[in-house]
């Protein structure tokens, strides 16, 4: 089996799974609670929180640990909106933002705010001087992804940061879920306020994730109650979940170190094999794009039919985003981009880990030349 | 060891663990993708559903995967004000709910909302004609907990959901957390809209719990995205988390099936015992309280004193709720049953599971005697 499916979920690593096996079991004490078991968890939870902040290199009590990437992107937009309501009602985010973001504007904009979404150029890459056009005095909030999940294209976080340090009120959060261990991002020095990242986009748990809150940076929490997580997010904390992930990201910061090569050179392989077989065409662009992503579309073959046929020789991939996946409508960041309708029902999404093999390239290579040649053929 | 703070948070099941690990290491997929990974996750998840609704008795279609208990209570109270705003803004609830409840209702409080808190009697129960005289037309939501989390007081949601039948259009949202496994509920009968359990109340996971939500019963989802769970809870699923919280509650019907009479002969021992110690104080009533629940006070002795000392002798109980233990005000449940402010301050809480024995009821007894009266003799 070759699993490129990684920008969906990845396969837990075992150390992960054994240190949350090993905490859940023998270290199961509330955090709150005031005897020692509760201290022993309270202390683990503790050191987690600080590894994880030692990766992202910030301040332990800036990382708010949450069940996700979705509750991250929602935190930080709805928790801003409802608390600076009052400042503004304006926010500003991409076109090509993922649902967690999308919707959730969404969901404000039914609320009475007004957002706009910024455009995309044909890398899906937005321009910093049109954002800036775009600010108002009643901004509260800017949200942009780092990496796109659907075609890896990186936007230009320095730029936008850089420029952010003329609008000091503006609160600024960075969707990093897909991005995170794989391209160096620094959070002070982007300015960055809120920054979401997800587990099991790099072999941790499902269920498991961390919201970066910059020291200072105030929202309003979703979830009320004990007052864990500095009252910011409530509910007994997920201690094994916790040390997981920061299991999860110490192993992958150590992977991409010695591995960040080699997935570049399994990307750019399986690019130059792509662009080889007839009828392919590519849309993750050439430059500004994560070392892990591919999309690209085989014309006239739908994806759905593309994706069984590569299953069946154990080739994992998927359409575009998971979460898009079953909605039947083509990928909105290729729409953005100005990728045709019908090219975009084509596209299919290989999203490599730290884990895949040149090997792995080169069968998958060999397959999708196979499977492009078959279903071409049944096409006419 | 003896692990009398079940209430606080329980010890994962083996078998919980073991179930979680084989669906994290084998059945990795995400629920939406289209690939045949996907589809075995998403058969996993579906399946977890179907048992988590036959446990409550209700349908698959009901039961949405959260992240735990105060994910639910929020879900439950902030998606239905956010929803049904305009037809109108007064909850209801009680005095003596868990904060997850209480600080969700406080701030909707600021956000123009009207909270009615009712009052508790002396043994923490609020009075059904006391909450009909309460109901106005703009009345949306009735939000009251099944088992006290402190006391153990069981409320009458048998006879408000028979008041409820004359208002239709109220929903009706009942914390279960403390409930669930030890107490029926007939979710049906009693014409609840919502439900919050969480698993690791229940020998299951921290992060996993479900939200019920009656068909028909509509809410705004806290977190907008991939729209998952019906769209109203988007996020990656926790599909191992789901089905070793399906695995934690069918282990604990089973359990309860065979343990209810252990369990109470236990509770109604050291219930018996307790009170034989000079200064002791029940507050936990004699009647429609839960099983698994007992409150006392060592009058005197502040709660962390005496917590401390038990600890010495190799048990654990805890100060109220953990989620309140830091805070070292005194319980609010106790303090609104009329409790003396000083009584309320050493207020001892022994939460049992299935798993506890008698011998243990016995042993703890012992302690309880012999720290009490250590204790005491310091304070003279």
């Amino acid at each position: 089996m070759i699993y490129f499916d990684n920008s969906a979920t990845t396969k837990p690593f075992k150390e992960v799974l054994d240190s949350f096996v090993t905490v859940s079991s023998e270290y199961y004490g509330n955090p709150s609670s005031l005897h020692s078991m509760g201290a022993q968890a309270e202390k683990l939870l503790s050191q987690a929180r600080e590894q994880v902040s030692t990766f992202l290199k910030v301040k332990p009590a800036e990382i708010y640990f949450t069940s996700g990437g979705t509750e991250g992107n929602n935190l930080a937009i709805k928790g801003s909106a409802l608390l600076h309501k009052n400042k503004g009602r304006h926010l500003i985010t991409t076109s090509v933002e993922h649902p967690s973001v999308r919707t959730a504007m969404e969901q404000l904009e039914q609320e009475g705010f007004e957002i706009t979404y910024l455009p995309v150029d044909e890398f899906g890459r937005i321009s910093v001087a049109n954002l800036e056009k775009e600010i108002r005095k009643d901004t509260i909030l800017i949200s942009i992804m780092h990496v796109n999940n659907e075609v890896g294209t990186v936007q230009p976080i320095t730029e936008i940061g850089a420029l952010l340090k003329k609008y000091p009120t503006i609160l600024f959060h960075v969707d990093a879920i897909q991005s995170v261990g794989k391209i160096p991002l620094s959070l002070y020095e982007n300015r960055v306020d809120f920054c979401s990242i997800s587990a099991h986009k790099f072999h941790g748990l499902k269920g498991t994730g961390a919201l970066f809150i910059r020291e200072g940076a105030r929202l309003a929490p979703l979830f009320s109650g004990g007052n864990q997580e500095r009252k910011l997010r409530s509910g007994t904390e997920n201690v094994a979940g916790a040390v997981a992930m920061a299991k999860a990201l110490r192993m992958t910061f150590t992977k991409a170190e010695a591995g960040l090569e080699g997935m570049q050179k399994i990307q750019s392989v399986l690019r130059k094999g792509l662009t080889e077989i007839d009828g392919v065409q590519l849309h993750t662009p050439n430059e500004k794009a994560a070392p892990h992503i591919l999309n690209f579309s085989l014309t006239g073959i739908k994806s759905e039919v593309f994706i069984h046929s590569l299953e069946q020789k154990g080739i994992f991939v998927s359409t575009t985003s998971a979460c898009s996946s079953k909605k039947k409508s083509p990928s909105k960041t290729l729409l953005e981009m100005g990728v045709p309708e019908t090219l975009a029902e084509s596209a299919i999404r290989i999203s490599l880990s730290f884990e895949n093999r040149m090997e792995e390239a080169i069968t998958a290579l060999e397959a999708f030349k196979e499977s492009a040649k078959q279903l071409r053929k049944v096409m006419k």
